[in-house]
Protein backbone atom coordinates (compact mmCIF):
# COMPACT_ATOMS: atom_id res chain seq x y z
CA UNK A 1 0.00 0.00 0.00
CA UNK A 2 1.13 3.31 -0.57
CA UNK A 3 1.04 6.57 1.78
CA UNK A 4 -2.54 7.38 0.38
CA UNK A 5 -4.03 3.66 0.48
CA UNK A 6 -3.42 2.78 -3.07
CA UNK A 7 -2.49 -0.45 -4.11
CA UNK A 8 0.78 -0.01 -5.88
CA UNK A 9 1.54 -1.88 -9.03
CA UNK A 10 4.12 -5.06 -9.12
CA UNK A 11 5.81 -3.17 -11.50
CA UNK A 12 6.81 -0.69 -9.59
CA UNK A 13 7.41 -3.30 -6.42
CA UNK A 14 9.92 -4.77 -8.74
CA UNK A 15 11.93 -1.84 -8.72
CA UNK A 16 11.83 -0.87 -5.62
CA UNK A 17 14.58 -3.17 -4.76
CA UNK A 18 16.88 -1.78 -6.94
CA UNK A 19 16.11 1.90 -5.38
CA UNK A 20 17.06 -0.32 -2.00
CA UNK A 21 20.59 -1.49 -3.67
CA UNK A 22 21.71 2.11 -4.62
CA UNK A 23 20.53 3.90 -2.07
CA UNK A 24 22.84 1.51 0.07
CA UNK A 25 25.75 2.42 -1.65
CA UNK A 26 25.22 6.49 -1.69
CA UNK A 27 24.33 5.72 1.95
CA UNK A 28 27.88 3.86 1.98
CA UNK A 29 29.48 6.87 0.35
CA UNK A 30 28.47 8.57 3.23
CA UNK A 31 25.74 10.94 0.79
CA UNK A 32 23.15 12.55 2.73
CA UNK A 33 20.79 13.37 -0.22
CA UNK A 34 20.34 12.75 -4.04
CA UNK A 35 17.85 13.61 -6.77
CA UNK A 36 16.07 11.92 -9.34
CA UNK A 37 18.40 12.62 -11.48
CA UNK A 38 21.10 11.08 -9.66
CA UNK A 39 19.26 8.35 -9.30
CA UNK A 40 18.20 7.99 -13.01
CA UNK A 41 22.14 7.93 -13.98
CA UNK A 42 22.73 5.28 -11.36
CA UNK A 43 19.68 2.56 -11.68
CA UNK A 44 18.99 3.34 -15.84
CA UNK A 45 15.32 4.75 -15.16
CA UNK A 46 14.32 8.01 -16.28
CA UNK A 47 14.60 10.81 -13.79
CA UNK A 48 10.37 11.55 -14.62
CA UNK A 49 9.80 7.43 -13.61
CA UNK A 50 11.13 7.45 -10.88
CA UNK A 51 9.59 10.57 -9.15
CA UNK A 52 6.75 8.84 -10.38
CA UNK A 53 6.97 5.48 -8.73
CA UNK A 54 8.55 7.59 -5.36
CA UNK A 55 5.54 9.41 -5.92
CA UNK A 56 3.35 6.26 -4.83
CA UNK A 57 4.92 6.87 -1.62
CA UNK A 58 3.56 10.18 -0.91
CA UNK A 59 6.41 11.99 -2.60
CA UNK A 60 9.37 12.12 0.39
CA UNK A 61 11.29 14.60 -2.17
CA UNK A 62 11.18 18.08 -1.62
CA UNK A 63 11.01 20.70 -4.51
CA UNK A 64 15.27 22.30 -4.78
CA UNK A 65 16.82 19.85 -2.17
CA UNK A 66 16.10 16.11 -3.47
CA UNK A 67 15.35 13.12 -1.71
CA UNK A 68 16.42 12.44 1.77
CA UNK A 69 18.97 9.01 1.15
CA UNK A 70 18.12 7.30 4.43
CA UNK A 71 14.81 8.46 4.74
CA UNK A 72 14.02 7.58 1.50
CA UNK A 73 16.11 4.19 1.64
CA UNK A 74 13.59 3.69 5.71
CA UNK A 75 10.46 4.42 3.88
CA UNK A 76 11.08 1.57 0.78
CA UNK A 77 11.79 -0.69 3.51
CA UNK A 78 8.82 -0.39 5.19
CA UNK A 79 6.79 -0.57 2.17
CA UNK A 80 8.57 -3.96 1.30
CA UNK A 81 8.10 -4.66 4.75
CA UNK A 82 11.63 -4.87 5.13
CA UNK A 83 11.05 -3.19 8.98
CA UNK A 84 10.64 -6.81 10.15
CA UNK A 85 12.22 -10.01 11.09
CA UNK A 86 11.82 -13.22 9.49
CA UNK A 87 12.52 -16.56 10.11
CA UNK A 88 13.18 -18.34 7.24
CA UNK A 89 13.71 -22.33 6.76
CA UNK A 90 15.89 -23.77 3.62
CA UNK A 91 13.93 -27.49 2.69
CA UNK A 92 17.59 -29.20 0.59
CA UNK A 93 20.66 -28.54 1.94
CA UNK A 94 22.86 -29.70 -1.33
CA UNK A 95 24.71 -26.78 -3.33
CA UNK A 96 22.09 -24.63 -3.40
CA UNK A 97 20.43 -24.73 0.11
CA UNK A 98 24.29 -24.53 1.46
CA UNK A 99 24.97 -21.71 -1.15
CA UNK A 100 22.02 -19.67 0.45
CA UNK A 101 22.54 -20.30 3.73
CA UNK A 102 26.34 -19.09 3.45
CA UNK A 103 24.81 -16.12 2.06
CA UNK A 104 25.15 -13.32 4.81
CA UNK A 105 23.29 -10.54 2.81
CA UNK A 106 20.15 -12.07 3.81
CA UNK A 107 20.91 -11.39 7.51
CA UNK A 108 21.60 -7.97 7.24
CA UNK A 109 18.01 -7.76 4.79
CA UNK A 110 16.65 -9.07 8.78
CA UNK A 111 16.21 -12.90 7.22
CA UNK A 112 17.36 -14.98 9.90
CA UNK A 113 17.84 -18.65 8.50
CA UNK A 114 16.61 -21.14 11.65
CA UNK A 115 16.88 -24.61 10.48
CA UNK A 116 17.88 -26.99 7.23
CA UNK A 117 16.36 -30.43 5.87
CA UNK A 118 17.10 -32.80 3.99
CA UNK A 119 16.39 -36.64 3.60
CA UNK A 120 20.25 -37.49 2.67
CA UNK A 121 21.53 -39.11 6.26
CA UNK A 122 25.21 -37.92 5.24
CA UNK A 123 23.82 -34.36 5.46
CA UNK A 124 21.33 -34.34 8.28
CA UNK A 125 23.13 -33.66 11.27
CA UNK A 126 25.39 -31.59 9.62
CA UNK A 127 25.80 -27.81 10.85
CA UNK A 128 26.46 -25.43 7.93
CA UNK A 129 27.45 -21.88 9.35
CA UNK A 130 25.95 -22.43 13.04
CA UNK A 131 22.57 -23.83 11.17
CA UNK A 132 21.85 -27.42 11.72
CA UNK A 133 20.65 -29.70 8.77
CA UNK A 134 17.55 -31.80 10.34
CA UNK A 135 15.85 -34.53 8.65
CA UNK A 136 13.30 -33.75 6.56
CA UNK A 137 10.82 -36.44 8.63
CA UNK A 138 11.05 -33.83 11.27
CA UNK A 139 10.02 -31.04 9.56
CA UNK A 140 6.13 -31.19 10.91
CA UNK A 141 6.88 -31.09 14.42
CA UNK A 142 9.88 -28.03 13.60
CA UNK A 143 7.18 -26.13 12.35
CA UNK A 144 4.51 -26.63 15.41
CA UNK A 145 7.31 -25.58 17.60
CA UNK A 146 9.16 -22.83 15.73
CA UNK A 147 7.38 -19.61 14.21
CA UNK A 148 7.96 -19.68 10.35
CA UNK A 149 7.81 -17.12 7.99
CA UNK A 150 9.23 -18.33 4.59
CA UNK A 151 10.11 -21.59 3.13
CA UNK A 152 13.35 -21.73 0.43
CA UNK A 153 12.73 -24.73 -1.63
CA UNK A 154 16.06 -26.35 -3.16
CA UNK A 155 14.61 -29.80 -3.61
CA UNK A 156 14.10 -31.89 -6.75
CA UNK A 157 10.92 -31.26 -8.65
CA UNK A 158 9.62 -34.97 -7.54
CA UNK A 159 9.71 -34.47 -3.92
CA UNK A 160 8.51 -30.31 -3.74
CA UNK A 161 5.02 -30.63 -4.04
CA UNK A 162 5.14 -33.12 -1.19
CA UNK A 163 6.63 -30.66 1.09
CA UNK A 164 5.06 -27.87 -0.02
CA UNK A 165 1.50 -29.67 1.53
CA UNK A 166 3.68 -29.70 4.31
CA UNK A 167 4.28 -26.27 4.62
CA UNK A 168 1.08 -24.93 3.97
CA UNK A 169 -0.78 -27.21 6.61
CA UNK A 170 1.37 -25.98 9.26
CA UNK A 171 0.99 -22.32 8.65
CA UNK A 172 4.02 -21.27 6.45
CA UNK A 173 2.90 -18.43 4.30
CA UNK A 174 5.77 -17.87 1.79
CA UNK A 175 7.56 -20.03 -0.35
CA UNK A 176 10.88 -19.30 -2.43
CA UNK A 177 10.93 -21.92 -5.00
CA UNK A 178 13.70 -22.82 -6.72
CA UNK A 179 12.58 -26.05 -7.74
CA UNK A 180 11.50 -26.28 -11.52
CA UNK A 181 8.27 -27.00 -10.93
CA UNK A 182 4.90 -24.88 -10.21
CA UNK A 183 4.20 -25.29 -6.78
CA UNK A 184 0.02 -26.05 -6.43
CA UNK A 185 -0.63 -23.96 -2.62
CA UNK A 186 -3.99 -21.91 -1.90
CA UNK A 187 -4.60 -18.35 -2.82
CA UNK A 188 -3.05 -17.26 0.37
CA UNK A 189 0.07 -18.83 0.40
CA UNK A 190 2.94 -16.60 -1.34
CA UNK A 191 5.51 -18.32 -4.04
CA UNK A 192 8.27 -16.68 -5.80
CA UNK A 193 9.40 -18.13 -8.23
CA UNK A 194 13.33 -18.97 -9.12
CA UNK A 195 13.87 -20.42 -12.45
CA UNK A 196 16.82 -20.78 -13.14
CA UNK A 197 17.02 -22.64 -16.31
CA UNK A 198 14.06 -19.97 -17.27
CA UNK A 199 16.46 -17.32 -16.61
CA UNK A 200 19.50 -18.80 -18.91
CA UNK A 201 16.71 -19.53 -21.81
CA UNK A 202 16.37 -15.85 -22.09
CA UNK A 203 19.97 -15.20 -22.19
CA UNK A 204 20.15 -17.51 -25.45
CA UNK A 205 17.79 -16.29 -26.94
CA UNK A 206 18.59 -12.74 -26.58
CA UNK A 207 22.21 -13.60 -27.12
CA UNK A 208 20.96 -14.98 -30.55
CA UNK A 209 18.92 -12.59 -31.85
CA UNK B 1 12.39 -14.30 -35.10
CA UNK B 2 8.97 -15.93 -35.91
CA UNK B 3 8.21 -18.58 -39.30
CA UNK B 4 7.40 -15.08 -40.88
CA UNK B 5 10.42 -12.97 -39.69
CA UNK B 6 8.23 -10.58 -37.05
CA UNK B 7 10.13 -10.04 -34.33
CA UNK B 8 8.75 -11.67 -31.03
CA UNK B 9 8.18 -9.50 -27.80
CA UNK B 10 9.94 -10.61 -24.86
CA UNK B 11 6.66 -11.12 -22.95
CA UNK B 12 6.28 -14.25 -25.59
CA UNK B 13 9.91 -15.33 -24.92
CA UNK B 14 9.46 -15.48 -21.42
CA UNK B 15 6.87 -17.68 -21.48
CA UNK B 16 8.31 -20.11 -23.99
CA UNK B 17 10.34 -22.27 -21.65
CA UNK B 18 7.07 -22.96 -19.01
CA UNK B 19 5.93 -24.36 -22.20
CA UNK B 20 8.71 -26.25 -22.94
CA UNK B 21 8.74 -27.40 -19.67
CA UNK B 22 5.17 -29.14 -19.84
CA UNK B 23 6.22 -30.53 -23.33
CA UNK B 24 9.01 -32.06 -21.53
CA UNK B 25 6.51 -33.65 -18.96
CA UNK B 26 3.73 -34.60 -21.83
CA UNK B 27 7.09 -36.59 -23.36
CA UNK B 28 8.00 -38.46 -20.21
CA UNK B 29 4.39 -39.88 -19.95
CA UNK B 30 4.59 -40.86 -23.26
CA UNK B 31 1.77 -38.31 -25.29
CA UNK B 32 2.26 -38.11 -28.54
CA UNK B 33 -0.36 -34.50 -29.14
CA UNK B 34 -1.28 -31.84 -26.91
CA UNK B 35 -4.29 -28.99 -27.55
CA UNK B 36 -4.34 -25.47 -26.59
CA UNK B 37 -6.63 -26.38 -23.79
CA UNK B 38 -4.40 -28.93 -22.20
CA UNK B 39 -1.65 -26.58 -22.14
CA UNK B 40 -3.28 -24.09 -20.48
CA UNK B 41 -4.28 -26.69 -17.80
CA UNK B 42 -0.74 -27.02 -17.11
CA UNK B 43 0.48 -23.91 -17.24
CA UNK B 44 -2.16 -21.43 -15.93
CA UNK B 45 -2.03 -19.45 -19.37
CA UNK B 46 -5.11 -18.72 -20.95
CA UNK B 47 -5.93 -21.38 -24.22
CA UNK B 48 -6.14 -18.23 -26.31
CA UNK B 49 -3.14 -16.61 -24.86
CA UNK B 50 -1.07 -19.72 -26.03
CA UNK B 51 -2.58 -20.13 -29.31
CA UNK B 52 -1.13 -16.65 -29.74
CA UNK B 53 1.69 -17.26 -28.39
CA UNK B 54 2.21 -20.45 -30.80
CA UNK B 55 1.10 -18.44 -33.89
CA UNK B 56 3.90 -15.98 -33.37
CA UNK B 57 5.94 -18.75 -34.69
CA UNK B 58 3.71 -19.92 -37.68
CA UNK B 59 0.97 -22.02 -35.55
CA UNK B 60 1.95 -25.51 -35.44
CA UNK B 61 -1.52 -27.05 -34.68
CA UNK B 62 -3.91 -28.26 -37.03
CA UNK B 63 -7.68 -27.81 -36.33
CA UNK B 64 -8.78 -30.87 -34.73
CA UNK B 65 -5.75 -32.23 -34.14
CA UNK B 66 -4.03 -30.13 -31.97
CA UNK B 67 -0.14 -29.80 -31.24
CA UNK B 68 2.63 -32.48 -32.22
CA UNK B 69 4.38 -32.77 -28.46
CA UNK B 70 7.49 -33.39 -30.15
CA UNK B 71 7.47 -31.13 -33.53
CA UNK B 72 6.45 -28.12 -30.77
CA UNK B 73 9.28 -28.96 -28.50
CA UNK B 74 11.79 -28.67 -31.49
CA UNK B 75 10.21 -25.87 -33.10
CA UNK B 76 10.97 -24.14 -29.56
CA UNK B 77 13.93 -25.35 -28.58
CA UNK B 78 14.92 -23.76 -32.58
CA UNK B 79 13.08 -20.05 -31.17
CA UNK B 80 15.35 -20.18 -28.26
CA UNK B 81 18.45 -21.40 -29.65
CA UNK B 82 19.03 -24.30 -27.69
CA UNK B 83 19.55 -26.92 -30.89
CA UNK B 84 23.03 -25.71 -30.99
CA UNK B 85 25.36 -25.96 -28.15
CA UNK B 86 27.18 -23.21 -26.08
CA UNK B 87 30.40 -23.80 -24.26
CA UNK B 88 29.98 -21.62 -20.83
CA UNK B 89 32.71 -20.87 -17.89
CA UNK B 90 31.47 -20.20 -14.29
CA UNK B 91 33.85 -17.33 -12.46
CA UNK B 92 33.38 -17.85 -9.18
CA UNK B 93 33.53 -21.35 -7.55
CA UNK B 94 31.94 -21.02 -4.06
CA UNK B 95 28.66 -22.62 -2.85
CA UNK B 96 26.72 -20.87 -5.93
CA UNK B 97 29.44 -21.88 -8.82
CA UNK B 98 29.77 -25.06 -6.92
CA UNK B 99 25.88 -25.49 -6.96
CA UNK B 100 25.48 -24.45 -10.66
CA UNK B 101 28.12 -26.68 -11.84
CA UNK B 102 26.63 -29.78 -10.39
CA UNK B 103 23.17 -28.92 -11.68
CA UNK B 104 23.53 -31.37 -14.39
CA UNK B 105 19.86 -30.25 -15.91
CA UNK B 106 21.99 -27.51 -17.69
CA UNK B 107 23.94 -29.88 -19.77
CA UNK B 108 20.63 -31.67 -20.83
CA UNK B 109 19.71 -28.28 -22.64
CA UNK B 110 22.94 -28.12 -24.26
CA UNK B 111 25.20 -26.37 -22.11
CA UNK B 112 28.70 -27.30 -21.27
CA UNK B 113 30.34 -25.90 -18.24
CA UNK B 114 34.05 -26.14 -19.29
CA UNK B 115 36.00 -24.44 -16.59
CA UNK B 116 35.64 -22.53 -12.89
CA UNK B 117 37.77 -19.97 -12.00
CA UNK B 118 38.41 -18.03 -8.13
CA UNK B 119 41.19 -16.36 -6.98
CA UNK B 120 41.26 -18.43 -3.18
CA UNK B 121 44.29 -20.66 -3.68
CA UNK B 122 42.15 -23.08 -1.77
CA UNK B 123 40.16 -24.00 -4.52
CA UNK B 124 42.16 -23.46 -7.50
CA UNK B 125 43.07 -26.99 -8.80
CA UNK B 126 40.52 -28.52 -7.13
CA UNK B 127 37.79 -30.82 -9.76
CA UNK B 128 34.34 -30.45 -9.48
CA UNK B 129 32.54 -33.01 -11.29
CA UNK B 130 35.76 -33.40 -13.76
CA UNK B 131 35.38 -29.42 -13.97
CA UNK B 132 38.86 -27.67 -12.89
CA UNK B 133 38.61 -24.54 -10.66
CA UNK B 134 41.63 -22.55 -12.44
CA UNK B 135 43.13 -19.30 -11.35
CA UNK B 136 41.37 -16.05 -11.98
CA UNK B 137 45.30 -14.55 -13.02
CA UNK B 138 44.34 -17.22 -16.40
CA UNK B 139 40.88 -16.02 -17.45
CA UNK B 140 42.20 -14.42 -20.36
CA UNK B 141 44.39 -16.75 -21.71
CA UNK B 142 42.07 -19.10 -21.47
CA UNK B 143 39.45 -17.52 -23.13
CA UNK B 144 42.00 -16.51 -25.87
CA UNK B 145 42.10 -20.95 -26.39
CA UNK B 146 38.86 -21.84 -25.72
CA UNK B 147 35.69 -20.71 -27.38
CA UNK B 148 33.43 -19.54 -24.77
CA UNK B 149 29.70 -18.24 -25.44
CA UNK B 150 28.47 -17.49 -22.02
CA UNK B 151 30.47 -16.63 -18.62
CA UNK B 152 28.35 -17.00 -15.41
CA UNK B 153 29.45 -14.82 -12.45
CA UNK B 154 28.87 -15.32 -8.90
CA UNK B 155 31.44 -12.97 -7.74
CA UNK B 156 31.34 -10.70 -4.79
CA UNK B 157 30.29 -7.41 -6.74
CA UNK B 158 33.48 -5.39 -5.91
CA UNK B 159 35.37 -7.83 -8.62
CA UNK B 160 32.38 -8.30 -10.94
CA UNK B 161 32.75 -4.98 -13.41
CA UNK B 162 36.64 -5.59 -13.90
CA UNK B 163 36.49 -9.34 -14.45
CA UNK B 164 33.27 -8.24 -17.39
CA UNK B 165 35.74 -6.13 -18.55
CA UNK B 166 37.75 -9.40 -19.36
CA UNK B 167 35.27 -10.96 -20.16
CA UNK B 168 34.27 -8.43 -23.25
CA UNK B 169 37.98 -8.08 -24.21
CA UNK B 170 38.13 -11.48 -24.71
CA UNK B 171 34.92 -12.00 -26.61
CA UNK B 172 32.69 -13.34 -24.24
CA UNK B 173 28.86 -12.51 -25.55
CA UNK B 174 26.90 -13.52 -22.91
CA UNK B 175 26.95 -12.59 -19.18
CA UNK B 176 24.55 -14.95 -17.01
CA UNK B 177 25.18 -12.41 -13.72
CA UNK B 178 24.39 -13.60 -9.95
CA UNK B 179 26.09 -10.62 -8.76
CA UNK B 180 23.99 -8.17 -7.00
CA UNK B 181 25.29 -5.01 -9.54
CA UNK B 182 24.31 -3.76 -12.95
CA UNK B 183 27.17 -4.51 -15.15
CA UNK B 184 28.33 -2.17 -17.65
CA UNK B 185 29.25 -3.92 -20.66
CA UNK B 186 28.77 -2.51 -24.67
CA UNK B 187 25.10 -3.19 -25.93
CA UNK B 188 26.27 -5.99 -28.34
CA UNK B 189 26.87 -8.31 -24.94
CA UNK B 190 23.68 -10.11 -23.52
CA UNK B 191 23.87 -9.86 -19.97
CA UNK B 192 20.88 -11.84 -17.83
CA UNK B 193 21.01 -10.54 -14.07
CA UNK B 194 19.98 -13.40 -11.34
CA UNK B 195 19.23 -10.83 -8.45
CA UNK B 196 18.69 -13.56 -5.68
CA UNK B 197 17.83 -10.61 -2.72
CA UNK B 198 15.61 -8.75 -5.26
CA UNK B 199 13.19 -11.96 -5.86
CA UNK B 200 13.10 -12.45 -2.08
CA UNK B 201 12.28 -8.67 -1.55
CA UNK B 202 9.01 -8.81 -3.62
CA UNK B 203 8.07 -12.10 -1.99
CA UNK B 204 7.80 -10.21 1.16
CA UNK B 205 5.98 -7.61 0.04
CA UNK B 206 4.02 -9.70 -1.53
CA UNK B 207 3.63 -11.66 2.03
CA UNK B 208 2.80 -8.72 3.75
CA UNK B 209 -0.06 -7.37 1.29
Amino acid sequence: MGSDGKKISMAVVKRLPKYLRYLGELMEKGEERTSSHELSKLTGFTASQIRQDLNNFGGFGQQGYGYHVSQLQSEIKRILGLNNKYNMIIIGAGNMGQALTNYVGFEKMGFNITALFDINPRLIGLSIRGIEVCDIDELSNYLLENKTDIAIMTVPKSAAQDITNILVQNGVRGIWNFSPIDLKAPDEITVENVHLSESLMTLVYRLNK
